[in-house]
């Protein structure tokens, strides 16, 4: 480089220096220099029109390539905007290092109207929290947010990056030194405890996540599964699990508190990768935290920062089992394709019929996808992602995400009407970068995961202004519309064989689409 | 109420007690008791698809009533997508009472998926935080929000609410005591010290904000310029001014520096009244932050939480001028009906000749209406309500709540295309309502601010990429599906005399319309 480089331009080419070379951008005043700046040809932008678009796609890069993206957000509103996806994005375990724009230094004392306590508003759900102060240390900053969010596992960063800063040229630049991402073992007496476990012939289930529920490492939770005779299972969601026809099944622990229990009331032995025992997702006036039974034995295989795959690799040892014995392999299953009207079932047989090999699925239906995704365990092989966080609208921005990780391969989105709008922007992106995602909506006009909710609540029978507010159809959204005005082209399906078709269809062609199911 | 109370209906009760009685509601499953308790016939409960939806109309709703509304809010995640308009909210001295759900006490400590630091997120951006702890307090905690809300300037009241806080019955209710909102007067001697300066004769602007640019603080303010020369001036943005024919007329700081310094030249004395001196909005390498001349003296007559109309009472006194002397007064300016294209000017024209009397009008437009809306000065007496926190995303949501708190009054939108995409669901709840608002979309296609922004910032020429990170005509977004979708009426109009027509047919019109104005 001969260019004077400023903050800005120092900024990005420390990024992609380190690999970081996207930013799903929603630039404004502030940040006109990094704009300047990201006119690199070594970093991909991305324009976004709506902020939890931009971090939600950083979420879905990180879940295919495991390397952080960046993001660019215009002070602390911007910022707020996309701290919802950036939740999600945390509890997936998800690296990303956010760009986030500020006044000059200079300027702050006035308390102009965009100012804020940024760092406030970015520490909750950051890891790693850092103002820029000077251009000369902005690659030393820059390397580090680098450096925290490619930890195992991914971490959030954030970098404030005030408007002098970004113009100020760069005199003499400082840098850390590196650092060497070492795998993390678990303790050898922890495995050797759990090999005795599962020696013992109680009943055991090993609960798989993060990248325990992936290449190799699930492989050989397969073959310890078949050598001992220990159940594999997962949480209701999974960053990203890598199933279907040829893969080593993974059991689904079920969502809701009753069933979940009733799942886990065999064990004697919860052994835990990357996880932690399984735990509501909400609390109810008359039902437990903790589902296992009581007296049940948890057992940390791998911690969350630990090797999941060296865990099991010295398991195996331990058992004296071979790395390559026999593993568990899921049959590829012939689904009879469907026919009549849609329901979770009919849904589920569609989709196993129709999604293509090395697909990715990104699942947000709730109510409609919730109990039936176990029929798809025998499609052909293909990656399922799931909201970690709770926090809804992830999965069209994370499709986005994805899409761009992974250019070959399809991606389909599923997703409830009522959880759709709430980035619903997603689309323009996709269709601006001409993205192979397929988006399912299940317009069933309501919250209705939130009718089931009120009476496992038990606050009674909802009355007319309560369930007004769960029901979205008045009025009813027109999906056709609604893709149109972004340019993503749809097709709404009324029958199983429809849908079928539509999303068989879909898939093979290039370029986004959406299909409303009308239930 | 002889029914069991619970701490969820403790809670509405309260707040309709206090006469927020109204809530915006995005729910999740740990509200469900709330929801319950909605189903109060003195609380009006109105739908959001996006929480930045419902803090944006209880930012609107406070706008015209001066009362706070209230929100319902779902966990760490839903809080956060509102923040950005409860930025705004606050900048605009606007009173709201936030109700987030939270995760019951015994069921946090599991660290369960939607588990955040709610307090740490609320912080930054409110300015009364608390956690419900005990259903029999909850009524001691939601006057205590309420009041702090109802304060002015209004203020920002984040109450978070355990599910099991929600459920729990209310056994020995506890509340504060009343709290008398007292007005607060300026000290005599600085009104003493005014009233010497005004009389100097040297050239004065007085900087008029909050409700001083309305109602009989705004007379008094006509009548002090009218006896002294002092003239009267705005901020570029004010949370809501009535203006107009027959009004007090304001003249308006502009936004830029430039044109801002030069417009300050020639004043020896500003005097604010519920503000600050002026001060850039950004901050730019080669530009002041602070707009004033060197050497002008700046005199507050009124601070933020002082009562400006008693100030101006006061003024008048030490003037020696009556409160019902002559004051300046807007005459009526008959604009003629623009034809040919639409531009800037054309469309300020058909603004004024169409902007009924009693209208609503939410300025969102930035570069459209940026530099014109000086022209409509003279049009039928309406209120303006303008952006004061600077973050994008703010106009449809106010305008939702400006509508409901006032169902008589015709609110127009005007909103650049970009800015509409932030918070765009707030057409469905508008269509859901009935609520008589026009949205006028700026089609330019770009985010235009951001061009002019560019060169200001001295980037240089933006490269292509940096170009097409400002560029949202790719694909052009179909502002008439997108009204279409969420159950809008739309036009698009292309010339001066087809907008004049189409706005004044919809204002004139119940429910919602969208006017898509080509540029």
């Amino acid at each position: 480089m001969t260019q004077p480089q400023n903050g800005a331009t120092t900024l990005v080419n420390t990024l992609v220096d380190h690999g970081v070379d996207i930013c799903f951008a929603n630039p404004g005043t502030s940040e006109m220099h990094f704009l300047a700046a990201l006119d690199n040809p070594r970093m991909r932008s991305v324009l976004c029109l709506f902020e939890g678009v931009a971090t939600g796609a950083a979420d879905g890069w990180y879940r295919m390539k495991e390397t952080p993206a960046s993001t660019l957000l215009h002070l602390g509103p911007g910022l707020a905007n996309g701290l919802a996806n950036i939740h999600n994005a945390k509890r997936a375990s998800s690296g990303m290092v956010n760009i986030v724009g500020e006044h000059s230094i200079s300027h702050l004392k006035y308390n102009p109207p965009l100012s804020s306590d940024i760092e406030g508003l970015a520490r909750p759900l950051s890891h790693w929290v850092r103002r820029a102060d000077s251009a000369d240390t902005i690659a030393w900053d820059t390397t580090q947010a680098v450096q925290v969010a490619s930890e195992h596992p991914g971490k959030i960063s954030t970098l404030i990056l005030p408007g002098d800063v970004s113009w100020r040229a760069v005199e003499t630049p400082i840098v850390p030194p590196a650092r060497d991402a070492a795998r993390k073992a678990p303790l050898q007496a922890r495995i050797d405890h759990i090999a005795r476990v599962l020696k013992s012939g109680e009943p055991a289930m090993i609960i798989l996540a993060n990248r325990a529920t992936r290449g190799r490492a699930l492989d050989l939770a397969g073959r310890v599964a078949r050598a001992t005779g220990a159940r594999l299972g997962s949480q209701f969601f999974t960053a990203r699990i890598e199933r279907g026809a040829g893969r080593t099944p993974i059991e689904r622990i079920p969502y809701a508190v009753a069933q979940a229990t009733a799942f886990l009331e065999g064990f004697q032995h919860l052994i835990t990768v990357e996880t932690v025992e399984p735990v509501a997702f909400f609390s109810y006036p008359d039902k437990p935290s903790l589902m296992k039974k009581e007296g049940t034995s948890v057992h940390a295989l791998a911690e969350a920062d630990e090797d999941s795959e060296l865990a099991f690799e010295m398991l195996l040892d331990a058992l004296g089992v071979s790395a390559d014995a026999p593993q568990m392999i899921q049959p590829a299953l012939e689904t009879v394709p469907p026919t009549g009207p849609l329901n979770p079932i009919s849904i589920a047989h569609a989709l196993a019929v129709a999604i293509p090999e090395n697909a990715i699925v990104v699942d947000e239906s709730l109510t409609t996808g919730r109990e039936s995704m176990g029929l798809t365990m025998g499609a052909a092989p293909h990656d399922l992602i799931n909201n970690m966080g709770g926090s809804i609208g992830y999965s069209t921005p994370v499709a986005t995400g994805a899409a761009l990780a992974c250019p070959d391969r399809p991606v389909i989105c599923m997703v409830g009407d009522g959880s759709a709008m709430y980035t619903i922007q997603s689309l323009w992106t996709q269709a601006r970068e001409g993205l192979n995602i397929t988006t399912i909506i299940f317009a069933n006009n309501s919250y209705a995961i939130l009718k089931a909710e009120y009476a496992n609540m038990g606050a009674g029978t909802p009355g007319p202004q309560a369930m007004a507010m769960i029901d979205i159809g008045n009025p009813r959204i027109d999906w056709l519309a609604m893709a149109k005005s972004m340019g993503v082209p749809s097709q709404p399906v009324e029958t199983a064989e429809d849908f079928t078709r539509a999303l068989a269809d879909a898939v093979r062609q290039p370029g986004p689409k959406l299909i409303e199911v009308r239930l």
